[in-house]
């Protein structure tokens, strides 16, 4: 099974950004300790809101199922939630901080109603969860 | 490690109510199939709210953990979120459904911000989700 | 037919309370009063609203259709308009007051989309139309 | 006992209009199996507002009750909620089908307030559960 | 000068309607002690709404100057609103009753912004004190 | 194809009434020059919601096609609405002026989600771009 | 007939402050022209809330009525109001300009409800007609 | 004289739940030194909406006064609300944290419109104070 | 121990104002009565927003607590609000009549976030109450 | 004349994606069909925000009109708002599917305010129709 | 070039009031030592809205500019906005502290939109760029 | 000290849009005249939301401030916001025109409570006052 992690704005700077909220840990650091059995784990990252779009519509060619953080563009991004519904693999939303303790435009994604389901406040391990999610949902075909 | 496993009002139908929302699994059975390493599981299920609050006012007594689906009281229950709030062992919140492709009162959960965070929509691998992350969790401590 | 009817909280006190809303004869007496043909009619009354719940859930296995005045919890109660939903017998809710012309917070019913219909305003007679209703419906079919 | 039945706009319709909504019974084909003790049962319909306006206050000359469908104009007419006021006999609210389940303008009537109660969701057999009503009202003057 | 006089819905039923809110005298009652010196008034009064759009509409043919109490009509009609600004002589508006002392949808009209000025709770006095300053406004030009 | 254009309230005065919003053409001397090819054009106008209501339900008998400016009643009309979801022949809904340049209240239509589609801003041009879809649209059937 | 003109805050300056909402004439100078048979006329003006409030209470020990123009504090003083409730002598409301054509905060007053009524959007001549309306009244007593 | 204090939902834990909000001392230890001249002070407390319910049903039966804090659910509960209009004993509601510093949805209470009147935010002092008004106003009778 | 009641707007005219809300007893009376054990009372009162804040900025060099009814600029005061955070001696916030009972804008002050705690409904008690409480906590320092 | 169509995100996957919302032609094979007099049609498309900021501002120096369909951004983008603003060239939006039926937040664009005019719902052949629209316009100056 | 400042409510207690928001120098001393080339710079305090309003006023017969920190009140005073407006002469608003860090009621203010411009946030540097900023206009002139 | 300016989209247009707005100078007409004592001033403009939270990340590594003029975004994105928030130099928030008196959701920005503060309707004097404040700012480190 083939997964693409997609990271949104700002995530580049994890480890180094607001410590408290996101861990001192960079993505890198944690996608090298990251081993699921039966799954090839692909990385993007980009801070620009149209890029992930065209990274979000090319997954269907060549992934079965995304782990998606947009970060930011999560509350904001009709086009990555439109992205989201244009492909038919599924895609799992995932937020490394508990997003409903923070400002109260982040209680809102556009990104909930059309992923398969939302981990949020889990940390890094929730990437983990989501992919083992994707896996165990994908042996069910 | 000892986790409680909460389940508010209706879940006990779960398997006859609403199966294209729930699926047709009882969590009865659903239970018998889950084995997670170094965790000892129990289950607790009310439709009274007052009694998801004691239960969860008892569980820092006898539990390392909570995953907690409040079902209908997520929404509306201070009362619960304020329990979660008393004791200060790690909860989790999950929901078998996508609450957010469902109607508006669904989509605010007063025991999002109280708990460690949240899973929603992965069905009912969503409880072994939570129950992972609570194990890994401990053994950080 | 068997019809059941479930009265909320404080409805118990029928008779004593706010006469000018509720008029004065209490729900027994007003049973007494009560005659349908081709319909057996049961009552249940609770004060808890989990104990509500539960008696929606079980009414599927002894009634072919309810009359549901839930109070205060109509308002405010998710948990009941679930149960209602997870059933497939018919239910009409009734409200003896006019709840338009009351606190705004009255206006609104969890439970008017999840019934069949709503009678509010009629007094007792509501009841007696509702189970009318479900009698001419049963008919039917 | 003389009721007058109002109904308002697109109710001329009846049975052609959206029947999964409605039914696919014209209105004049179900006054004529209505049948009251007591009752001398007359039809007014009009698409106006301000004719059912001219309607209900002229009704107080001439009936003891009405029952009205107000159809639209329930949600966004002012004026037809008035003339109920104006007049002294009892006005009973009728809704063929389950407004609280439509969208959301439907949720909101301008009469609910006005009118002694309210029937919604109840199909046709609702006009006949107003009368009733209205008939068992009379006969305790 | 030439003054028209134009009334909505329900006032024709002034002096039997709600007397404690607009009192006991009709409005033809009121007219025939009206005497304005240098003002010829004449008088319209419609239920239906596209009739007083009409009427405005017209008036800008046959006179100086309008006292327009839209009723009901004026907390809902975009369709009056548009016939004040679309005719080029001042129109004043009035309410018989203080309209800020009910319900809230009553406190604003659309008709408020498109009128020279607007004379609220004065009740009959209020049109008379419209045509002075309509007759006093008119002798400036 | 037959094609019926149907404005509402004010829209008599198109020409005379607010040039710099509505041009200073009357909507006869447009119609005079509107030659569609394969179309019969008929024009309906009222000031009435009631009439716009009727004339929308008996197109259904005459016509295979609508055109339709509600002006004001675009708004606040729920039954106009409902009239033109009752019929099943196609209704584009036309606005001459840029209506989300004006009131917020005008930025909302009742039709415009009842329509196949909306066309606003583009003057009486409008209309003719609407009938040109209804027939290309009519040909494809 | 005793009958006190209060203005608030600003109003000092009228004459001189955006003579396109408010005219160019200085209060002082309509006063000199006011003129009305059987009433004393005195005038009162502060900028300061507080003082506004203590001259209303005073005026119920010297006066039969009030002309009340509060200006900014109109829309934003309970206290101003509170004064107007806790007096017996009838207080009319005056404003100058439309307040209905200016910004949103100016459409309420606290005042509105509190008063006998409103006069708005007729300039200086809005005084003496609300002054005219206090004597008519007294004169009925 | 009689007076019942009623203590809601995770008072239970009071003590050792949040000390910063709730000081930490246990109720029975505060009842220990609560000693009020004149009146018999009992005490019940229960994390279930409907038991609260049905206490102050009773209470009206064997008190003269109740002091109410129903905690979490004074934010939710019409029922509870209900119960305190249907008796006709005066109920004084009570909170030990001062809920305006706190969460938005703790600054109303469906509580306070029907209770006498509200003592928040002065610790367990609030009830003794609540008491104190209860045996004064008692007194006055 | 010192203390200062300060009074807002209109509170001058207790015993005369709106008594059915307010009693019939000037504060001058009500102060005649109050005499608590080991606190001094000192009585302030204007109409005047500003003069109250600067009340508050120098109780801070005379008194040991404040008891402040800011009354109608309880709703609108951030100045008052922001005087009473500027000092750091306690203030009790106290209201004489129910505010959850009247107009919605006076459910909400800016003061109760900013004081100890509130009293509110309890009459002129509640005065005594407040110093009450101001005595036995400066009796714990 | 020159006109560029500009289309936003995920419009390049139009004939691929939900072909019940935009159909199953590519807006490539569109273009290929699109012939209209007197008119060079230029084409740009992207999913980056930015860009289509960029393309509109760089339109009014090569075109004399622009057909302009944002997608998501219409909704989101003050930025693509702006450069419509700066430019002086008509520019037309369109939207291929009836945004009035679908999610609240597509109800609302920023972009036609600043528009010419709109046209929704009428599928790709309201591209058509704006360039015509355009055409007829351009020959007029 | 001569330039008011105006300070209002509690600005008074600067460096006595809140360090940590507002800095712990007094306005006098920070006066002390501000000097800019080519103005005289004059200060006026008080606690009192209505005399904020009148120094407004008046700066318009003895300044060429004012810098206004309306302090509470910026977020409650149509009067003061109206002063501002009532004059000829630059004003320009500046808040010490963050107002967009803190609540948020202090988010808004009325004198944004009346003054030329606003600086928040720069502490008592602020008032010295306004200053700076209103003698560089002023020399445009 | 090395400072950054940093400008959002449609800003490259400044001199050519809008000039009743921005003025009719071009920002590298403005930069060239812009000579602050003992600051290095690169400047860096971008139309793409991503690649202004690139260039707020990589400002980190070489400045010791940002001024940032985020413009349309401001108002829309939280990434920047985000990416404000990450770095750990001051950033001063400039708008050029006074965005309090445009659009309602213009008066909203994201960026003003994660900014140190903000200078808003100064024109191009606003950058050079920001530039100013940082300087003042740094050197008192």
């Amino acid at each position: 099974m083939r997964i693409l992690i997609i990271n949104g704005p700002n995530l580049n700077l994890l480890g180094a950004r607001e410590p408290e909220l996101y861990g001192s840990q960079s993505f890198e650091e944690f996608l090298a300790t990251l081993k699921v059995d039966g799954a090839q784990i692909d990385y993007y990252q980009s801070n620009i809101e149209g890029e992930l779009i065209t990274a979000i519509q090319e997954s269907r060619l060549h992934y079965d199922g995304v782990v998606l953080n947009a970060a930011a563009y999560s509350h904001t991004s009709v086009g990555i939630a439109d992205a989201v519904t244009a492909i038919d693999i599924p895609v799992v939303e995932v937020h490394i901080s508990n997003i409903y303790r923070r400002e109260n435009f982040r209680h809102f994604t556009y990104l909930a109603s059309r992923c398969v389901g939302t981990i949020a406040g889990l940390g890094l391990k929730g990437y983990e969860l989501a992919i083992e999610f994707l896996v165990a949902n994908f042996s069910k075909i």
